[in-house]
């Protein structure tokens, strides 16, 4: 057991000194070009770092998406331990955003990396996907959990492909997703304020998904905050739960470049540094100018509770 | 479109010309350990390299394991470039083993970072996971066709936690597996000899399991061969499709331990260098003792083909 304080009682902390945001650090090569950086690990790092600076002393959450770093290979990752690095000294937890699943020694080793105690990239808590059964993944919340550090496990996400696997019915009638949700919440039984296993639930309501999804929350009495809407302006509302056991949610961004986009370059920016070649084109960031600090963080998330036994 | 030859095309030729072996890389610290070696990127490099190249130059398909390499951060991934780029050069396909699974442009990163044109570790398949549902994963899917790579789509895994999420039923009757092969057999529809797009099915039949196992079995008329049965020692069976649309499989390991076990020390050799510090323990690999070539590649696996449309 880790000297660590539960990480459910880190968040509800960070929660309630910070507030509920959830900042995405999703350095989509469309963002490095457009704050005139090259697509290549050195683009990669200063913006991320600095994205990372400004929203990590503001932010209760840093979620960095490890897909954008692995994109740029090893130099990619040692960014990523970087920005883990930088947002845990500014005073953020992160979650790091990495849907890894898998089963026994392989899923070991994952948890090795990402939260285990001496972890690689050590974050606060990771996303993992659970195709491989939520069983699989309970040694890792274990260690997680024993380390002061938490899961947060796929549910129900918001793209509109998901229904085909996350709506699917098991034997006793319950959706996959449902299902999901209620193992979570059995993990988290007794802890309080929040327990160290959350879970990810969408709320976007997509194309014909409509219908169902009203079915579901009107059942439910409770409702998701959905991914892409704007800090200060909810487009629906997370509601504390009131249960003993409580399951955590995060919502997601649909487009991973929508993650800092508070902390984009404005048109202007854009315009005066178009025909300068990279190398001399001004890198906005702390203390650089107009983007010290993100004016609209606009596509962040929120994170909170939900009551257990929840139904999505 | 890349100038490379299709992925199911050269799979086809490996495979013609080397045997239908994919062999795991699982570089586990305990299999680091065993060999003497300090569980550390030095130790895994030594490791992973020494078995890749034994391995790289008998079997079509060299198959890594990205948990075993991410649990070092950064210096790891370097380790798995380093693997990828030595078992193309002996003539093996890679198949990297790393279960991404994601949508937009989150999705489009781990593409760009494994299966695009230009990849930062260019394998020349990656398995993927289905959790947000098979239409997440078809751009993925196109990208990777159209630079002459392919992907193995997770479908029905061997571990029995897996049935809560993919033997759950769709409004149409068919399990979350069964949707998945099939949904990979239609992008391969008209490919020959091998589509691009492979599916993940395990055999091993785990306690309760054995019924509906066995009813999907006889449903099909195929069989397919299990994760930890031995080369030349099949314990199932995997048949050619007969089919115009071919979905190929791979069968996996249950534990990752498994994957390079051909190559592990002899318990005499462990007894050897058990008493010796680390750096002066004797290092088996190409050239320095009795473990050149796998005497009995334990725990391998096959790949093939199976019809389409196929009952699993």
């Amino acid at each position: 057991m880790s000297t660590r304080e539960r990480f459910g009682a880190r968040l509800a902390k960070a929660v309630a000194s910070r507030g509920p945001l959830c900042a995405g650090i999703d350095p989509h090569p469309g963002l490095i070009e457009a704050w005139g950086l090259p697509v290549d690990a050195s683009g990669l790092e200063r913006f991320a770092l600095s994205a990372t600076e400004v929203l990590a002393a503001r932010a209760a959450i840093v979620k960095p998406q490890s897909a954008f770093f692995e994109s740029f290979g090893a130099a990619g990752i040692r960014v990523l331990e970087r920005v883990v690095e930088t947002a845990r000294d500014a005073g953020a937890l992160v979650l790091l955003d990495v849907k890894r699943g898998d089963i026994g020694s392989t899923m070991a080793a994952y948890t090795a990396a990402y939260v285990a105690d001496g972890a690689a990239i050590a974050a606060d808590a990771i996303t993992v996907s659970p195709y491989l059964g939520f069983g699989s993944l309970e040694q890792c919340a274990a260690t997680a959990v024993s380390a002061g550090r938490g899961i947060f496990v796929l549910a129900r996400t918001s793209n509109p492909e998901a229904a085909a696997v996350q709506n699917a019915k098991l034997p006793d009638g319950r959706t996959v997703a449902q299902a999901i949700v209620d193992s979570a919440a059995a993990l988290n039984a007794g802890a309080e304020p929040l327990g160290d296993v959350g879970v990810v639930v969408g709320a976007t309501i997509a194309p014909g998904e409509a219908r169902s999804r009203a079915a579901e929350r009107s059942g439910a009495g409770t409702r998701f905050r959905g991914p892409g809407s704007h800090c200060g302006r909810s487009s629906g509302d997370l509601r504390a739960g009131t249960a003993g056991s409580a399951a955590r949610v995060v919502s997601r961004h649909p487009e991973a470049r929508s993650g800092a986009s508070g902390f984009a370059p404005s048109g202007r920016t854009r315009r005066r540094s178009a025909g300068r070649p990279a190398g001399k084109r001004p890198i906005a960031g702390p203390g650089t100018g107009p983007h010290q600090a993100p004016p609209h963080c606009g596509r962040c998330s929120r994170v909170g509770t939900v009551a257990s036994p929840t139904q999505i």
